[in-house]
């Protein structure tokens, strides 16, 4: 098998268990509560859906490191609806209205309902993980959910920041980079490290698993920044300097507002209009955030790489999971849209 | 020691364990999140606080069965900050201003700050429960955190039809019952349980002491919707018939929209003021609401004490902790406030 086929079939296996494990649980009267779960993981309506990046990202680690996919798949599960909890609170908090190109869950049922829908996902997403008991054993189901809630509380730490951030035009670029750690990096150096912990490594291998989940989380979201700017809008599908026009704190923005005196005026009456955009986009490559930003994106991939070669060793032909997991994340990082 | 000295010397513990566990989390540069928590569990700004009676109950069935108190104490401190973390999504959700005489933390904080810090509240209170792999062990832990997380499903259940009724006038007696199962009655139940979980009951004794926290929850409930119309304004520090004033759908209410015609046609356009509070408060009596709800809460409170016995057998003179627990249910069900 060839590891497009492999990541196909993979991800179908993922689908496939978090529709059953949803299936599983009980509602009750309380039946519009599913109908709301289904509607945000994408299966109502006409639904799209995110890539499923976190549970494969788990399972490939697991394949690479010789273990049972099956056994690891109520935490790639977990991880999943983990991720989906906090999206459908992040909207909430973000006042976003659109997901996926669909009404965000709180937009569709109101504020009250999406809260509590929220809650039910958490709480689903902690059974799913709890169920390593019986696929492994009650040492690694703790472990795993141990991790699992300090994860969730650097996810709040993360949120925390953003949300006041967004308030506050001084926000130092080390916040950032806390910010993006917690919001982005921290699920998925657990999703890699995962797969560590439920083929029983020793300590060292799960901690350079989870080093490597987080240069990757960490690349990840700031090529997502540079995009936001610098993408083509023919393939990123957006506007050109979206990030601009939406006026998002992200690093390019920092960037310029610590380091360039024009950039930081002009962003404190920043109205954008289509030449604005533009100019300030001209702006920002000139004091250098182009530059800075793609550096970053380099460096965080190369620490990724780094990391997977201490671990695996000579990489090449070691497993299908392991070329598996280099092409996913060379498609992650090298990605224009 | 009497029971009253065992209660205060236990609720003590209890406290200091809650201060204890939040500061060994971790909040590095979000300090304000953990001023949110501490703000929320009556520790700043001359907090109060409730009575912590989950976590009594939790301590006083394992005491009851024998068990050691400070191995029960992570799952005690688990269930008062579980409770404490849906008390922060509920006010946002109900749109309450004041708990305890203070404002809600979405009034000091805002609505996105809020429902993160009830997440991060969450996690803890699972990585509390998940400590008992320490005190206990990782089966006893598994066990315990995998009900905790079908119990806070069941709470969004009953939240989920509390918002949904809310909206609707023809609610049934029966989705009242159900959704004060889903909001009060399974924490309360779950609180009772644990003492089995964790002295490793057999399935029979944990299921009565989940019987008896149900029922305790459910007369306790019912008390209070009792008290909100028929409770003693100089006593409950209340107006009279306050639950009328502010149109709360409870089980007097209910009755009175299912059971009596002048009750119905008045609630459509009711806009209380005193005089129309007192008379509606006549209504709901003349047609059978007062004795229909003090009947329901003599019989779960009766409910509750024979499953007491038939877990204790002759309950008297058992040991202290049985004492302490009778005491506290004849306090609770008895209470005037």
């Amino acid at each position: 098998m060839d590891t497009a086929s492999l990541h196909q079939k993979i991800v179908q296996k993922i689908e496939a268990s978090l529709q059953n494990f949803l299936g599983t649980q009980h509602f009750g009267t309380a039946r519009d509560l599913r109908k709301m779960l289904s509607y945000h993981l994408g299966w109502e309506d006409e639904g799209r859906h995110g890539k499923r990046i976190r549970p494969l990202l788990t399972l490939l680690c697991t394949g690479a490191l010789d273990g049972d996919l099956n056994s690891a798949m109520p935490a790639a599960i977990s991880v999943e609806l983990l991720h989906n909890f906090t999206l459908i609170h992040d909207d909430i908090e973000d006042q976003s209205d659109i997901r996926h190109g669909r009404e965000t869950l709180w937009k569709q049922w109101g504020i009250a309902q999406a809260i509590n829908a929220g809650d039910a996902l958490f709480s689903i997403a902690q059974l799913s993980m709890l169920e390593l008991a019986q696929t492994c054993d009650a040492d690694i189901a703790v472990r795993a959910t141990s991790i699992l809630n300090q994860v969730c509380l650097h996810l709040t730490r993360g949120q925390y920041l953003d949300i006041a951030l967004e308030a506050n035009d001084d926000t130092e670029l080390e916040t950032y980079l806390e910010m993006t750690l917690g919001k982005t990096a921290a699920l998925i150096s657990f999703s890699t490290a995962l797969g560590g912990v439920i083929t029983g490594q020793e300590e060292p291998i799960t901690k350079q698993l989870s080093d490597f989940g987080r240069s990757l989380g960490m690349a990840f979201q700031m090529q997502d920044d540079y995009l936001g700017i610098w993408g083509d809008p023919k393939i990123t599908g957006k506007s050109a300097s979206s990030d601009l026009q939406t006026k998002k704190k992200t690093l390019p923005v920092l960037y310029g507002l610590t380091n360039c005196q024009e950039f930081n005026e002009l962003w404190k009456n920043y109205h954008p209009s289509s030449e604005q955009i533009a100019y300030m986009t001209n702006v920002l490559e000139t004091c250098g955030a182009r530059s800075y930003v793609s550096d970053h994106v380099k460096n965080y991939t190369n620490h990724a790489f780094d990391a997977l070669v201490s671990i695996f060793g000579d990489v090449k032909d070691k497993n299908i999971y392991v070329d598996a997991l280099l092409e996913l994340c060379e498609k992650l990082l090298s990605r224009k849209a």
